[in-house]
């Protein structure tokens, strides 16, 4: 129970359950007054100094340092390293396969990166899963159900008495893991949010798809919070880092980050 | 119907259907005569030399390569562009995210490296594939069965009439992709074989567990071919290229690749 107990005390002592998605896209990147587009690397880490008072987590998508290359994947590291360690580091990778290329997964982003945890596509069964789980004291966020619309084409196909994405959170957590199990439940489905809390009491729920793609806070508040630890971490990726496409983006960021995270001050009050 | 196409040619030719997976354990690279562990990028380059005149295709497993950071990218660089054009070269990093985000994991393996294929996981449903399909000329590998034990915990979930992976292989049978779409059938399961077969009729197969997870050539064969184009291609990893572990890897390598290649001559043969 190590991630389970100090992100419940990030949310109490910050008052917002807000995780940021770095997901920077260069043909997106703001231009400078010289119209040279401001690089990755220095986007990112301004983005972070920004809005460090306003969440208590951030998620790399990796496949936008992917695209880059193998300097996209320095460049990574380097972002990743520079997130403080009070804050919670999600590798956004949607990995999984056979067991030793599982551990090899593994060895990638808890040992030769310092991730705090990895999102994993089930698919694949429970034993794609249980190598990243021999490594101590980091997290694993098990995609469930996603955001996309395409989610549905057979996340929701039923099986005896209930849809993919419940067998795979119900199957998850009779598992005995060692770490924290979190799982992925897209904002874009309030029923789908409550079911999933309903199968997962104890389980943080990391969910995406809130801001551009569309779920409102208070909706998601009300479909998933645990409502004795609360339990849930609301990632917003889009409507926060490319508030602005100019210059003025790590400041129009930190605002957007700010009013989200009021809006949350105000949502666990009243909880 | 390029790689269809390209495939159907190359299995006539050369008379095999094997494909080599490329998973550098370095755990398990031979020491030379100084103790020193052979590096990732030769290993990979002596065994191609070895093996190329002895299957058509190459699977890079990017778990080994992304185990080594950054650099290890640059070296999985180095080695998808060694191999030569004659053989199809095949990523498998089974990805698949959000639109916006499988874009991006196009451009890391269709623009920035050379891939021709890249193995892709359905869970995220149709909208998560189509991405891929922009970039033309290249081939589409998605998971329906895998070789792996787990592969069943989710997978064989019956919905409606049939299992999972089915559902998987028919919606994407029916959805118009551009690009060749091939699917992963786990040679371990000889009925999914054959059921995945008659539900594609017309695309090919990437078979892996042959060797090492062990499935049978003879039962594969059967189970698996297409009567008319063969359109399988059976890949062997741990099998052939730790057939040695000392410094004649190269050589063992081939004569094990030339092994399995006569067998599946004589299987072609007797068609």
């Amino acid at each position: 129970m190590y991630w389970l107990k100090r992100l419940r005390d990030s949310i109490s002592t910050h008052k917002n359950f807000l995780c940021i998605g770095l997901d920077p896209d260069i043909q997106k990147l703001p231009l400078t007054n010289h119209g040279i587009a401001v690089d990755v690397e220095s986007f990112c880490k301004e983005i972070i100094d920004a809005t460090l008072d306003y969440c208590i987590a951030y998620k790399i998508n990796t496949a936008f340092f992917e695209a880059l290359g193998f300097e996209g994947f320095k460049i990574m590291e380097n972002v990743v390293n520079y997130i403080p360690n009070s804050h919670f580091k999600i590798a956004d990778a949607k990995r999984a396969d056979i067991g030793n290329t599982s551990k090899k997964y593994a060895e990638a982003f808890f040992n030769e990166l310092p991730f705090d945890a990895l999102t994993l596509n089930p698919y694949l069964g429970i034993d794609s899963l249980t190598p990243f789980d021999e490594f101590p004291n980091k997290a694993l966020i098990i995609l469930a159900a996603t955001s996309n619309p395409g989610g549905n084409d057979f996340q929701n196909l039923i099986s005896g008495d209930k849809p993919l994405y419940l067998h795979v959170v119900e199957k998850c957590v009779q598992n005995s893991f060692k770490n924290d199990i979190l799982f992925v439940a897209g904002a874009t489905h309030p029923q789908k949010l409550a079911d999933i809390r309903n199968a997962a009491p104890n389980n943080f729920l990391l969910i995406p798809g809130f801001g551009t793609q569309g779920g409102s806070l208070n909706e998601i508040f009300n479909s998933a919070v645990n409502n004795k630890n609360i339990d849930i971490l609301v990632n917003s990726s889009r409507a926060i880092i490319y508030a602005s496409n100019a210059m003025d983006f790590a400041e129009k960021a930190r605002e957007e980050a700010s009013k989200v995270c009021e809006e949350m001050c105000s949502l666990l009050g009243s909880n």
